[in-house]
């Protein structure tokens, strides 16, 4: 007998015992607070667009609760990574940094500037950008020439690195700061999956010239739709303003705007709702603690698969709660995706590795053997803070 | 004594009979109808984002009103803009016509595609794209190679035109539909502002290949951001969703996606508010055509200045009221923007044009005597619909 053939019903049980029997999305918002009181509010004062109180007090919110010196609101994560990418200086023909594991997003604003994605390993540790292969990569395949990383293979300029924390748990981020000052790299940290995680104590997104942050109906919690740009530069910050609001320049009634800008203003209308779950921010990270501490005592005795924790010294807001199945069991996950997904349990495997994609598949790669096997392992299970709160 | 002197109170004193004393915004949105109970409902279902029965209604109630086979909503007019030049093939190194006199995101959007804008003229009738001094430009300072615009001068593809119904008021359309046929010019029109507005019964934005739609909050109708875009080729408009929505590929859990796309879908939220709003559109229409006639009464004495009217044969939706110096009272616009802003009503210029500002200052451009012109005499006064009921 197959004692693997019972894996994908074991995993239903499991989460079962936790979530009870559903069904369940992966991921759902609660809005418990004060949602409707500020959306009314922002109705009553007509100033629902680009221009409100709860844009401002978002983004000060936002500031205070991650540490950073400025926050600046902006349509959503993908928006906010574009204008941080422009912002540190990446131009047309240079290559990026990021991990071959990420969502979509990382890879496209890459391409927005007209760079090319250059993708590097992950650390089965924490899902994220390897420092320890990175290290030795860089050290073998590019060279310093006026100050600029350089390509050896392509001759173009490695102008960025953007690590990513992946379902909320956080990258070794200072290995890889010391690996961005050794090879003359800006440091980006895309946080859209981190808001609410940190290192040492310190935000994710804090640490970098700049961190993203992103507020989707998916996400620990939402604005509708939603991004923020953070900086400890404030300067840098002020600029991240104007290039987001179509680089007009303030008088009185003349427009006139000094540089190619973007609209990519977050409307008052999304920043209402933003503030009123910001303000249940950190209810919602106790409750997905405890939910992960629920699902590791059920999975403690689930032969082949564990649940995946937060990396020492950091701490992460476990939005997207994870399953990563022993290597032996890697030609069962779409086993266990039918499996839970038929008894209402909606479950997802991790991205397709970016270097699979048409159009990314030409792009520069490091090997990704550790990528290569996450992809084949990594399951999300249900993961909504509402969750937490049950009683197994 | 100097006549002249007495113009910015003159308008002053015109306007506020009209109004009243103000103060007065440009143009604000108005609340009264079911925005209130569909935001609701949008928070109870908790779809607040990017998934969700309000952008799927959005769309339809978009089409029906238009008359478009398909709309696709989007986060706002600028990124409308940008993918419906992309997917009119416009790409790096191309030039697209677009009015000099016009809002940055017209010209924005093009420097999106890494095209260049090719500035040309308006008409006085209608503030838009000028056919009449088009066409013989065209004649001039082109040719049709391999089936290709090529400007002369550049040796490069004038791949698209990009209309825009200044205001609300619709340009030729006809006759600009003529010229993009005769030059083999893909023809998009920018309707950022004219929602309601009809040329023969036909609704703006569906004469050319696609037509961009603005819903940002100083719009006839918001949805706090949004925008949309409209063809009546429904598998452009397929792609335009695909495009929109990260370009993934439909799984039951696989994360694939085909091409570069963008994450410019418009949330739930917003379409929400869009579709309470969009309920209200005719009520809107009547009377904003309303407040026209009454700011056309009190303008009938006054001397030096006319109310710009629908160009014939077109229906505008009066968006923006515009009052129009005459040539020999351009220098005195600063000065009635200073006295009507200074009594409480709100006014604006037409924006600079394009070719003035730095990053545009160096792209081609036709001559443009009228845009120059009408740049130094048009204001804006306020238009809000809610005035239009106001008894004078």
């Amino acid at each position: 007998m197959d004692m693997n053939s019972n894996l994908p019903q074991d995993i239903v049980r499991a989460i079962k015992s936790v979530v009870g029997d559903g069904p369940l999305a992966l991921h759902e918002p609660r809005f418990n607070g004060n949602e409707w009181v500020y959306l009314k509010e922002c109705l009553d004062s007509t100033f629902v667009s680009s221009v409100g109180k709860f844009v401002d007090r978002f983004e000060d919110d936002l500031a205070n609760f991650t540490g950073a010196k400025s926050a600046v609101a902006v349509v959503n994560g993908t928006a906010a990574l574009h204008v941080a990418l422009r912002l540190a200086g990446v131009e047309a023909g240079d290559e990026v940094l990021l991990p071959a594991l990420t969502f979509i997003a990382t890879a496209n604003a890459v391409a927005y500037c007209q760079a090319t994605p250059h993708f590097v390993d992950s650390a089965e540790r924490s899902l994220g950008m390897d420092s320890v292969s990175l290290r030795e990569y860089l050290s073998t395949f590019t060279e310093i020439c006026n100050g600029h990383c350089v390509n050896r293979k392509t001759g173009r300029i490695i102008r960025a690195m953007v690590p990513m924390h992946t379902f909320g748990h956080p990258v070794d981020i200072s290995a890889l700061l010391a690996i961005a000052h050794d090879f003359h790299l800006q440091l980006i940290e895309d946080a859209a999956e981190s808001l609410g995680s940190t290192v040492g104590g310190q935000h994710t997104g804090t640490f970098g010239l700049m961190g993203t942050l992103s507020f989707n109906g998916n996400k620990t919690i939402t604005a509708g739709g939603g991004g923020a740009i953070l900086t400890n530069d404030v300067e840098l910050g002020k600029r991240a303003k104007h290039i987001t609001t179509t680089a007009k320049l303030p008088h009185r009634w003349n427009f006139v705007h000094d540089e190619v800008g973007f609209n990519y203003r977050l409307p008052n209308l999304n920043a209402a709702l933003g503030c009123a779950q910001l303000e249940q921010l950190p209810g919602f990270l106790r409750d997905k603690r405890c939910l992960f501490g629920q699902y590791q005592a059920a999975f403690a005795n689930v032969a082949g698969v564990h649940l995946v924790a937060e990396p020492t010294g950091s701490s992460s807001n476990y939005w997207l709660q994870t399953l990563l199945l022993d290597a032996a069991h890697a030609g069962q996950r779409d086993a266990v995706l039918a499996a839970t997904n038929d008894s209402g349990l909606m479950t997802r495997p991790i991205w397709a590795l970016m270097n699979r994609l048409p159009m990314y598949a030409n792009s520069p790669s490091a090997p990704l053997p550790v990528a290569e096997s996450l992809e084949q392992r990594v399951i999300n299970i249900p993961s909504s803070s509402g969750l937490g709160t049950v009683a197994p």
